[in-house]
């Protein structure tokens, strides 16, 4: 039973992570702040409706189980939001530590395997973590612009800053890259974001 | 770009999908009620986590598919209580019609390949279909037995009802069965299930 206890622990725990809460806002929700739990459930959701545009081959099995765990240490982390640099910074070896304890509830091959993969998507060197990035930058994206430009405008962020973030998309997923450029300069022109 | 467009009007679509309330309440968060889209990202990561539990060979991956999409339809149809049983059979019909229209809002084949995929778990008569509605059975249940009844004591559920509704763990994953029993077992004791 010591394996399944584990794996009862290590599911009870995530339920923290629908306490945390993102920038990012649900505009059919009233507005509240998105959490990142229901965020990782849209991006995987999302990764799967578009893997069709990877000019590289990608493992989409992979890339999902990825966007499911990629947030999970923020529960012992938070959210540090996607303009704050140096916060970005900071959190590195705080978001290192809480995989090693979360994933370490598990049973040691299954901790062992997430651990792996949750590394290389923050990595974002191969084929399937660059994806699975490119779409967890992609989504606020098409959120914001659907929002009035939800939390750019609340956090006065820069074209250049939105464009630096996607750049996961270039190269990698020509046509989205082509799309995220037009949504971005749509919203450069309606005052959404700072022109720079 | 027609596609795309489709594809990207169905990903905003999903958005809505975090203002559906459940009957669940989520400990960490004050105990407020858990939504449809954080729920999803849970049983998915749980299923993942327990299936080597499977006494039947389990597809994982169409599984997560499964459990990703499973309440899309709520979008329209709105969640109805595990435990009322003439509202699960009066939506039938609705939540067809929503998986019908939602769906419908991508290019045809991945349309298809969804509502095919959500047809399977609602039937629930595969293996990948009865593990997937296991799983969206248990979950409920561990949150329940960790917060002192949860929805079982507010709408006075009887240890009867809750066995019933997680059958489908018997013979498919006969360790979670048991442990299932056990859970319900300890929690008619403690009083937050009528005993009949």
């Amino acid at each position: 039973m010591e394996n399944l206890n584990q794996q009862i622990d290590f599911i009870m725990e995530l339920d923290r992570l629908k306490a945390i809460q993102r920038r990012c806002r649900i505009k059919c929700d009233d507005n509240r702040f998105e959490n990142s739990a229901e965020h990782s459930w849209h991006i995987a959701l999302m990764a799967q409706v578009l893997s069709v545009y990877a000019d590289e081959p990608v493992n989409l099995d992979r890339v999902v189980t990825m966007l499911l765990i990629h947030d999970i240490v923020e529960i012992d982390a938070g959210d540090t939001f996607a303009f704050d640099t140096a916060g970005q910074e900071s959190t590195v070896d705080i978001e290192a530590e809480a995989a090693d304890r979360i994933f370490g509830l598990l049973p040691e091959a299954q901790a062992k395997s997430y651990r792996t993969l949750w590394q290389e998507f923050e990595d974002a060197e191969t084929a399937d973590g660059r994806f699975a990035k490119a779409m967890d930058r992609m989504l606020p994206l098409l959120q914001n612009c659907r929002n009035e430009g939800g939390s750019w405008v609340e956090h006065d962020v820069s074209r250049s800053q939105v464009i630096k973030r996607n750049e996961y998309l270039k190269g990698l997923v020509p046509r989205l890259w082509d799309y995220a450029l037009n949504e971005i300069d749509q919203a450069t022109d309606k005052g959404w974001l700072k022109r720079d």
